[in-house]
């Protein structure tokens, strides 16, 4: 069996425009974190849960990125009643510190302290693009399987956080739980990993400290 | 709540590209199936039981398509025994027909009248471009909901059939097969829609009877 590489581009320009992003929020006191995943592993399930536990506590505001379509931006707002904003990126697969900026710049007026930018459901472009956030978190579904790590290897490498979802239905799928934790290891051995249901709420509690700690870390450094 | 359209490009030298690969693959009587699909939604299961189900009718080969890793490569080979290749993109997030091409040219040689190209795991990027495949298939899994064809217009949109995968674990998410139905509808009233469980076989002689027919057509056209 042979393997073909075939090469790709580098993009240097948004790496240094994402820097001088994260300045720009550490001067005004924001904590910007960037969630991705593949399409339909939870990240707005998960979301409304975390904003649910943590919005008396801080202001939060969300940015929904989708290539086309409006509902999970509505789903959040009416779930959690924290500003929220859809970006449309037309057809593009990701975003990029530019396209987060645009985001940024229309939010709600008032200062929200944490933002949340839920990225466009991708393992791959999401993570070759420094979209100018504090902190990366992924979601990997159980029933997309432990091997997922081995196969997109930059989305793992750069995630400080991993939430496994949907483990009530672990009986389910061939999922083996250790063999996750040792490739996502293997990948980035600081990551964290949480398992965790959005759908029943388990292990949201700890993703929601996670984010405290960040933002207070963020604010004091 | 804000929507904000942010801009895409276009690629026109990739279609005229692909339309010639196309007329390339028609003069030696190849059939090109390109399957897309998110991460983790049974595209690899999903091939060895259709394989196995035609390779006695039908020469078949198939190129993996991955950013990294040849687990699916080697696991296809040992489960069916066709003539495999692994594609690594070295990052890229789709194949392009130029792309498609090197892969057909690194082929085993012995004339596969079908070759099945699994792309990038990706409901975005892989559908912006032409590989020059004959046919578009796609997989959605019962876990990732039926709300996806809202989501992912354009994928939903090229497709000539989408096979609605993992129906085994319907009993376990809210997910509406008439909904589903009726959302690829709106985005493709052609697209052929079969639900299959790539596990248990259920649904995959449907497929390969597809398959079978329009290898047909393309030869007899």
């Amino acid at each position: 069996m042979k393997v073909i590489e075939i090469k790709k581009s580098v993009f240097a320009d948004n790496d240094k425009d994402a820097q001088a992003l994260r300045g720009e929020l550490k001067d005004k006191g924001v904590f910007l974190l960037n969630l991705m995943s593949s399409p339909g592993s939870g990240k707005t399930t998960t979301l409304i849960r975390t904003i649910n536990l943590l919005k008396d506590k801080l202001d939060i505001a969300v940015m929904e990125a989708d290539i086309d379509s409006d509902v999970d931006a509505v789903k959040i707002q009416e779930a959690t009643g924290v500003g929220t904003i859809q970006l449309h990126t037309g057809g593009m697969c990701h975003l990029d510190a530019e396209m987060t900026r645009q985001g940024l710049e229309n939010l709600p007026a008032g200062g929200a302290r944490l933002v949340i930018l839920e990225n466009v459901g991708n393992l791959v472009c999401p993570a070759e693009f420094d979209t100018g956030a504090v902190k990366n978190a992924m979601i990997l579904s159980v029933p997309e399987g432990h091997d997922k790590p081995l196969k997109y290897p930059l989305m793992f490498s750069i995630c400080d956080i991993v939430l496994i979802n949907k483990t009530d239905v672990l009986p389910y799928f061939d999922f083996d739980m250790e063999k996750c934790r040792e490739y996502i290891r293997l990948r980035n051995p600081k990551a964290e990993v949480i398992p965790i249901c959005a759908r029943t709420g388990e292990g949201i509690d700890a993703f929601a400290a996670w984010l405290e700690r960040n933002v207070k870390e963020w604010n004091n450094q």
